[in-house]
């Protein structure tokens, strides 16, 4: 197996990046291929003493910015450390792509330089979220605005894969996000797309509404990109809300600062379980190979864990799955 | 100033109801009218040792469940509790209406029997959520799921003389919940909608994404009301969902029960501000007079709240304020 990783993606790239790769390789029974401008690659390891002997390095000249316009890629910034490894991806030179660049780069490159699965309408983004028991997939998280309810029910068979493959969920409970349980609930999207969902062959639990998205009653939520945006920086938003109150909390007042001493270490791990950066990257279903987003404030630990989940994602024939399932509904209909 | 409340509406009808009732007749230079079954009043006051002579009633043979089809409070429902006191609303009988009923009914109601302002196209629901800073107006709610530009724009007029009016915001920072900061984002809908409300006199401070809703960067977030929906759930849910996570940390260990000894009051504290019903009601806006709509589950103290809550609404010309601008805005168009 050989994990290809963008170099250049991410506030803390590359030095970070290559923190994480050098771990992932020690690991993980990988190769793992750095993508990037190789004298700036070989210049941080050298002044950080990280010895990288271990990888293969990929040049590429220049790098996507986050303020470039996302079809770039295919245009002006071929030669961009993202689309040169998507390129080896497409090319077979490697198994699977991690980035924590421009996500909207990385969905054009991974609808036009990678390819969908045959058959799939649209790739979307699907991050995994912490609740207060277990963790669920939300998809689309934003790469789809515009969506038709064919869409939805191909991510709600990817999404049902994924955790199964990879999350190891036996049979994942898989729910629509809407304004109510009702089947009658939601705009013309939300009521057809239950429809579709009922004859799809998933385990699927009906509507879920956003309030108990965080109890863990779904292990895949579906949803529009524009409605899973939303709800994915919302759940973002709440969880940095709630660390800084606790952190007030913590900090004002002597009877507070003693009582902190006791509790300081639960609050951690409770601010940690909050995080999903935690549970690796969100990856990018449809791609014909596997894609992982890397968050894009990922250090050297983020990265490690967004490479090993691409390494389980393409160990576990996920891939496979959808695309046996894809092409069966695709044939019923 | 007479404010007209549904005595049967929510879980703990019509006991919290009475207690909210004549606390606010206490506290409050207004009358107040219980709608409801005169007799299941009465004897409910007298079985509690309540004394509701300060208290108006007005006999409604039903109550509106909320099982119910909306539409029934104008068709077979129409001698409830909730239609009767719109419909004394309507006819100039009191000021306000409270309820903790249907939250369907009382869009319908709202609409075809107190009415709307003239030119509002669609009421909104639009409760008061709270931040780490400052508290804002989220609308609407899910009162319409399928929308138009215009909506919205009348929408961002109303909340913004509401958070003036009532919350004494001197100028409300008016945003449109998008998926991104820029102007083009999002869907069709967002971006008529920008263009709009940059031509509206409210003071318009841009997109907001939802990760920002919870630092109170805007006073007022329009929505359409699948969005706002799924949005004011999540909020809802995080909230619960956070309660649970400390007071499990609270519970566990021996070291956490001392440390909890010194943070208890703060975190009691905290879970108060993250529960809305603090806030009294969601007001319905675009009704011609005002009308809240309490918590399904509110108690004695949130029932008086919303009941101030109606007060100040009364009091604060807030309406008259939205039928100026709205009628201003309709004639430069």
């Amino acid at each position: 197996m050989n994990i290809i990783v963008d170099a250049f993606g991410g506030d803390n790239a590359p030095l970070e990046v290559i923190k994480g790769a050098v771990r992932a390789k020690g690991e993980l029974d990988t190769d793992i291929t750095l993508v990037g401008d190789e004298e700036k690659i070989k210049k941080c390891a050298e002044e950080n003493n990280i010895d990288i002997s271990s990888l293969r390095i990929r040049h590429a000249a220049t790098v996507i910015e986050i303020c470039e316009a996302p079809t770039e890629i295919i245009k002006g910034k071929s030669d961009c450390s993202m689309a040169v490894g998507m390129k080896m991806l497409a090319d077979d030179e490697g198994d699977a792509f991690v980035s924590a660049g421009s996500t909207g780069a990385l969905v054009v490159g991974g609808t036009f330089i990678v390819k969908r699965i045959k058959g799939v309408k649209r790739a979307a983004l699907a991050p995994v979220l912490p609740t207060s028991t277990t963790p669920f997939m939300l998809l689309d998280a934003g790469a789809n605005t515009d969506c038709r309810p064919e869409m939805l029910q191909q991510w709600a068979i990817m999404g049902s894969a994924y955790m199964k493959g990879i999350m190891g969920v036996e049979k994942p409970n898989v729910m629509l996000a809407n304004i109510g349980a009702e089947e009658t609930k939601g705009r013309d999207l939300e009521i057809e797309t239950y429809k579709l969902l009922k004859e799809t062959p998933i385990n699927f639990g009906g509507n879920v509404e956003a309030r108990d998205l965080p109890t863990g009653v779904a292990d895949v939520c579906v949803a529009d990109g524009y409605t899973g945006n939303m709800l994915l920086k919302l759940y973002e938003g709440m969880g940095k809300f709630i660390s800084r109150e606790l952190k007030g909390m913590l900090m004002t007042g002597l009877t507070s600062k003693i009582g902190a001493l006791f509790l300081l270490k639960k609050f951690k791990a409770f601010k940690k379980r909050l995080d999903y950066s935690e549970y690796g990257g969100s990856p990018l279903l449809g791609t014909s190979k596997p894609v992982i987003k890397a968050h894009g404030s990922s250090d050297a630990k983020a990265f490690y864990n967004a490479i090993r989940q691409a390494y389980q994602f393409t160990l576990s024939g996920a891939i496979e799955e959808m695309t046996r399932v894809i092409g069966e509904v695709k044939t019923v209909k």
